[in-house]
């Protein structure tokens, strides 16, 4: 193994770490009524700042979305609009609206366990990480556990279909 | 005059009187020290349900755009994430966060009174109110004022350079 494969490797254990995290906080929002997403930001030195489920059910807000309430919460934390330096990890691929919300806080990495084929704004529909008429890129990747995210999604899906 | 000019007629009149109230907002904010911008939303039957300057740093958060702030205040009024029937009136083109959330509020209507070049996602750099990917479109609209809201900006980051 290469230093770089070393490296990469260190990378995924620790992406693997904050993605089960996520995955775990989005099986509890599913009890809440909510489609069960979460997100989490957390800063250069590996520390979770904020984290959120969907909730936009339970807040009756369009600006619900998993990634926007984590990094509401994570600006409220460190006084800044700007999160230079942080990573934000999600269920599900964000939508344009939360894809722009990341390009604002100039975010440094986007990890997302599913992609949305329907709506998905980093690399679905469209990649608002890399958009060239756009001031600030970064680096987005789908991560691990997507098959635990899809199935998660599908499963409430289809509970609801048959409780409707 | 025909009906139909009539009523655009109408349609203009009214898109102006909510417009000189969006800038006058906007003019207010800028003494707090934010780029001056603001949004109203108004119901189907002409009220205004909700109104907003820009108040990201006042609130430092990057979800204190304007018509982010007007939005959520609009849901939190109608007790409903979903704005059906609403227009959003604001004195910029929308960013990709925004016109997002437009889109994720099924809003009806939005009238900007000028472009963004460089941000813009109703028509400058992309257009979201009518994807064809995604499963909500709306009418958009480049509306009045648009040298007032043009002037008001222009003069606030010249005011800017000159303090820095």
């Amino acid at each position: 193994m290469t230093l770089k494969n070393q490296a990469n490797d260190g990378q995924q254990q620790i992406d693997l770490k904050f993605m089960k995290k996520a995955i775990a906080l989005a099986r509890k929002s599913e009890l809440a009524g909510e489609i069960p997403i979460a997100a989490l930001v957390v800063d250069k030195n590996g520390r979770i700042i904020s984290q959120s489920t969907n909730l936009r059910e339970t807040k009756t807000t369009v600006l619900g979305h998993a990634e926007l309430v984590a990094l509401h919460r994570a600006c409220k934390k460190l006084g800044s609009w700007r999160l230079n330096g942080c990573t934000l990890y999600v269920t599900l691929e964000p939508c344009f609206m939360c894809a722009g919300a990341l390009v604002q806080a100039r975010i440094d990495r986007v990890v997302f366990a599913t992609h949305d084929p329907k709506a998905g704004a980093l690399g679905s529909v469209a990649d608002l990480s890399n958009h060239e008429k756009l001031n600030h890129r970064f680096v987005t990747q789908q991560g691990p556990l997507q098959e635990e995210s899809s199935q998660m999604l599908k499963n409430f899906f289809k509970k609801k279909r048959t409780q409707n």
